[in-house]
């Protein structure tokens, strides 16, 4: 692992690293925030998954969740979206190929020798920031916007004792049944359909659920609502008794200014399950 | 219109008040909670609507909510469930006759006669509230428990203008797809379903929305939920993009301990409508 780069922030460490990962075979960049707590315990790590065409330094510069993490004393973990360099396969499309993972591991070539984003995400990562950085694995939450809604809500659920709780900005709802989450299949994992169940949020909620509370926020005015599909996920929350909540919010768009209008609210939602 | 009680209650008053009502034709009882604030100033108004089995008691004294609505300078109506008397007609059932008049004109006998709640609550209750109390008809908001969540959110979205946010708790979302619904359109409305759509809040929402904001809240363990039907609703209100929010409370029921709980969240809900 190599340090990119440290800034002081909110009274903690902004860092951006890069390491060699054995899921996605290249290099990898990440960001980490850590409180200042960090400094004498282990603490809390609420993970942020960026959506398409996103780095790890988007969230990062403009979320504006350091503060909000800070004052609850818990780290911030943002990974990249996708597999990254010259050597890995890429799409002139801004939906496929780099910086659009899609949080699976891909089963097709060409994708499959490094679009491998689940792992990286469930095993390689984490592997990295238990054995380096003061982080408390048995306190763990997720969250994410658009595509990293998307796979915030499938790791939570398919990983049951991992995260304490997880929440989404605009989240792809329902991949399965929609533009943004067919064409990312059908090229990751195949023509197979029944291969994409597992990565599909609101089949996921009819079918298991989430052992903990889930927070969904949407902008009304998002212009990609209906390739959303947020309508699926609540009546599938509902319908299964699911603690949580899905807010529907008044002339919010797809931005970073939506998702920093609700990050206080979603940092101390995961804050008082990271805490309990 | 006589008086039936008056009492002194978080700076402000808490009165009981009977009238002859032309809607019912029979005297209704009614709860009222007037601020501080309405002493100077005609103050903003929140009804409450209650449930099945419910007189216009139960919430004045179980839902703890007057402690919030005068931190807000708003007043409260508590109006009766159906119309009373030993003149009106009632069914040996809890869910039919006095105590479920489920917020409809009905036109069948023998209810036709005194069973108009919605005309009731519509006009008849707020022609008396303008004309004889200090609030101000220009600022009203609604919210309601079961039934009278069902009558709450039906009301707000066929009266377009009249409520600023309406809000419920654990309200019958789907009344023409369930037993808490079905059997009191039949007896009230008569046989012609496409009659009872004006009654569906589910059916309203796909039809038009509600020019405000929604809250909902449902308790994952309530013991009705079944008949509720939140996820109908839920599903209804992403798919129009309705502002608003439907969360699904862990572990409360159906009971005044759960209304109790979340009522500050309402009426803060209802005061930035009603202050704004």
């Amino acid at each position: 692992m190599r340090t990119i780069s440290e800034n002081r922030c909110f009274g903690g460490v902004q860092g951006v690293y890069a390491h060699a990962s054995s899921a996605t075979n290249c290099e990898m960049t990440f960001g980490l925030f850590l409180p200042a707590e960090a400094e004498i315990a282990p603490v809390p790590v609420l993970w942020y998954l960026s959506g398409l065409t996103c780095t790890h330094e988007n969230a990062m510069t403009k979320a504006g969740a350091q503060k909000w993490a800070a004052e609850a004393g818990i780290a911030l973990v943002f990974p990249d979206t996708s597999p990254r360099g010259t050597d890995v396969p890429d799409d002139p499309a801004y939906d496929l190929g780099q910086g659009a993972g899609f949080y699976v591991n891909a089963t097709q070539d060409p994708w499959a020798q490094h679009y491998q984003m689940w792992d990286y995400i469930a095993e390689d990562l984490p592997r990295l920031l238990d054995t380096t950085f003061p982080i408390d694995p048995e306190r763990q939450s997720i969250c994410g916007h658009s595509m990293g809604g998307h796979g915030a809500l499938t790791l939570a659920m398919r990983l049951p004792g991992r995260y304490r709780s997880v929440s989404a900005f605009a989240p792809i709802a329902h991949p399965t049944a929609s533009d943004w989450g067919r064409k990312h299949f059908l090229n990751y994992l195949g023509a197979e359909e029944s291969g994409w169940a597992g990565h599909d949020a609101t089949l996921l909620m009819r079918e298991r659920g989430f052992d903990g509370e889930v927070l969904v926020d949407q902008g009304t005015t998002d212009p990609f609502v209906n390739a959303l599909m947020p309508e699926a996920l609540a009546e599938a929350m509902c319908a299964r008794r699911q603690p949580g909540a899905v807010r529907m919010q008044k002339g919010y768009d797809h931005s970073y200014f939506m998702i920093s209008t609700f990050m206080p609210d979603h940092v101390s939602f995961h804050a008082e399950a990271l805490w309990a």
